[in-house]
């Protein structure tokens, strides 16, 4: 007899989001390269919150209005008008603890924001660093899920979709899955899992290339490690926080 | 040194297809259950040319102008008002040897039209039965490739990213390929390739599922199997013709 179960959907970049029925899920948003990996850092690490924005502009407009640290970064340097960049590593609890982090990004916020105009029941943001923390509140929800990958430019990439498949990976039994992407998601996974950072460096991902042009291996590494900090985060009110 | 080898790309479903350059590029049309399986193999049992259409009532209109054979299926029939269905096997050289089949399909048609809408220097059509003849038509022609899936109403399936996966698999290395999507599909086609047919029912592909629903694992498996209908098929003046 089948189940009732909620079901799972992997959206595999912001152009595909409008075929999901939003409304009716969780949707996790995927940025693994860095944005919502160090938002998960920063959270872990005592962050009062994370508020993200779309644009240096807005950054700088927020940073002046509240007590906060605003970061961001374009082509690899902290942009300018702002004090921090997009690494993980710059945000250790001696520095985050008990501060609102302002946080420019480009692929991750404009899917949480196309997330929450189509009224997704729910926001979290999912990265390696978080992978069991997700799934624990996931399978909390009992609701329907998307795992909505943020891509390069609305193009489809490797790491955002290695995280849904392992998600899918962990979790997948406990949903109906009738979704292809899904099933590529987990494939690709499967054939990554061995060694992520490798299967990343031989296929010569599209953001690996760009990243490690900056010099950040060290970055990616922890960004595709698991559960280093294994914290939800939760989207309310504006704001990022630890759920 | 870097060669300068030509550009790949796979475009996972027509919603990406704005992000490529289209009008630099050959594109490959890829719905391989059924519809460019049953053109490679309607061409290659000796059909004139294949005329593809996005309506029945555009089939019906056009099969009223010329001498033609109208094919078309909706939820798994015949179309009201239309002769034949989208089944390779039925399209055997005795019937159709030198006639001229009016087909209507919903997503490879669409693809194939905002290909031609976006100016792609051409157009071509892949499935497993005519592989081959697709890898030595694109190597020969020494321009860049956008592998496109017709996917399912815009959501990636499998099978299609499983042919582009084949393709790279056979001739990837004589292209330039910064493309994440093409990387997962390569992936997701090597964990398959022992076994295509198993892969997808395994996977619980939702093609598959629809497919199977109507009783056509013989389609299927003859959808999935190599070279059985070698020939390129070009598009060329409203009509695909072997090329």
């Amino acid at each position: 007899m089948q189940e009732n179960k909620p079901e799972l959907y992997t959206c595999l970049s912001p152009s595909l989001l409008s075929l999901y029925d939003v409304d009716k899920s969780i949707v996790v948003i995927i940025d693994v390269l860095r944005a919502t990996s160090t938002i998960a850092t920063a959270l872990y690490n005592g962050a009062k919150s994370i508020i993200p924005v779309d644009s240096v502009a807005e950054c700088i407009r927020i940073g002046k209005q509240i007590d906060s640290i605003t970061a961001g970064e374009r082509d690899g340097k902290v942009a300018e008008g702002l004090e921090h960049g997009n690494s993980p590593f710059e945000y250790p609890r001696e520095f985050i603890e008990g501060r609102t982090l302002v946080l420019t990004t480009t692929n991750g916020t404009k899917l949480l924001h196309m997330a929450l105009d189509r009224n997704a029941k729910g926001v979290i943001t999912g990265s390696f660093p978080n992978l069991s923390a997700v799934c624990d509140y996931l399978l909390g929800q009992n609701q329907n899920v998307i795992l909505g990958c943020a891509a390069w430019k609305n193009r489809v990439n490797i790491e955002d979709t290695l995280f849904a498949g392992a998600v899918i990976k962990r979790i997948g039994k406990h949903f109906s899955i009738n979704c292809d992407s899904s099933q590529m998601a987990l494939a690709t996974y499967k054939e990554a899992k061995p060694d992520l950072y490798k299967f990343m460096k031989t296929k010569e991902a599209s953001h690996y290339k760009r990243l490690t042009g900056f010099g950040l291996e060290k970055d990616i590494r922890y960004c595709l490690t698991e559960d280093g900090a294994n914290i939800p985060v939760v989207y309310e009110d504006g704001k990022l926080i630890a759920g």
